[in-house]
């Protein structure tokens, strides 16, 4: 089963192809958004990389939010023009929890933390049992004071990463002594680790229509809660 | 200080281009050796994804072995070619600790394992210490056996990768009880693990000239021990 996936949810645009066997390939870009320019590109090249057509994906992934409201829009788009043409089911996986996967073989608490503005983040708290990815908290948006207090219950090791830490590490570490930064080169949104969560998703028939998904903002935008017209 | 870092050691081949503050792109083709034909394509997309040219590379990276012979050579002319054009620094990089790279956060041993064919393993022994890659025996080539018998002294979880595993990874795991895969997605060899070991060592000044740089085989090829002309 070959799964491509594809997450413009942060400054990153990361696309990947994966199937039950091994990573066949993945490119990340992370400087400047221009998804929309990059991604198109990114996927023909991997796809000839692998020596794979649109037409060998057998399902579609896509990082769901939460993240930037136009990113998002540009990736679940792509997602589901593809799904939509070839008739293919899609998987939605959270920002946060493709986050996580980053660090698979780790022991302890992991806090994937994006900068939400307003000096808030995105975050959740995760942990690895047997290998398997398991959620402690929901997805939320959140003050960075209500997530250090959420996390003075956690023993042993925290691993910080994503796009929140040049923010908010400084008070994360001084609050958590055994808190961690992830170091920078798995600091940010990978395809592939999303990829690994929509493979185990499709192997187990949890797939969605492309009329169903839909992006998680887990806030309404900044033009939504003042009326704009957007 | 930007670090270009190339990976021709196995089937993989992988670019990356990292700095002290990000991650600024990756590549990586699982996909059938054609190395010198897609590695420049790869560079070229990198440089121009990351708004960067090739003389913003401060110091060019590679990937020196164990590993193919015709891989490391592409991989090695590559970034001589580009070092001595532009009169930059080289770093070299073990095939076996890159890989170790691919799993930071984890407690525990890392035991890498490439197939070096005639029922033998690349192998080397690794585990982290403060966010230390930290190398418990050399690289060398070995006999399963031989690398069973090493870690049965081994304590606590240890992580087995590389392309060796579906030969081994049954007698590994049937010998070490604490043994784990780790997931494919996380499983070969990436540019941007071997970058950030690049980075870290041109921040403290180990860098060599391209002149100095040789692939490290560890064992002569077949065509030396048997005196062909190559």
């Amino acid at each position: 089963m070959n799964i491509l996936t594809i997450d413009t949810s942060t400054i990153v645009a990361s696309a990947a192809i994966l199937n039950e066997d091994k990573l066949i390939g993945e490119v990340v870009i992370n400087h400047q958004k221009k998804h929309s320019e990059k991604m198109m590109v990114a996927i023909d090249h991997l796809l000839s990389d692998g020596g794979l057509s649109i037409k060998d994906i057998d399902v579609f992934g896509v990082v769901v939010g939460p993240g930037s409201f136009t990113g998002l829009r540009i990736g679940m788009a792509t997602i589901k023009g593809f799904a939509q043409a070839l008739n293919k089911p899609v998987v939605g996986v959270s920002t946060l929890e493709s986050l996580a996967m980053n660090i698979p073989c780790s022991s302890g608490t992991i806090c994937p933390v994006l900068d939400a503005q307003r000096n808030q983040t995105y975050t959740g708290i995760f942990h690895f049992e047997q290998g398997q990815l398991v959620r402690d908290i929901p997805d939320a948006v959140m003050e960075i004071d209500d997530l250090i207090e959420k996390l003075q219950t956690v023993t042993g090791d925290i691993f910080f990463l994503g796009d929140g830490l040049p923010r908010f590490s400084e008070a994360l570490l001084a609050a958590c002594p055994r808190g961690k930064r992830v170091p920078n080169y798995l600091n940010m949104n990978r395809a592939s680790s999303a990829a690994a969560l929509v493979l185990e998703r499709a192997l187990k028939g949890e797939v969605s229509n492309y009329l169903d998904i839909e992006p998680v903002y887990i806030r309404p935008s900044y033009a939504e809660e003042h009326h704009n017209d957007h």
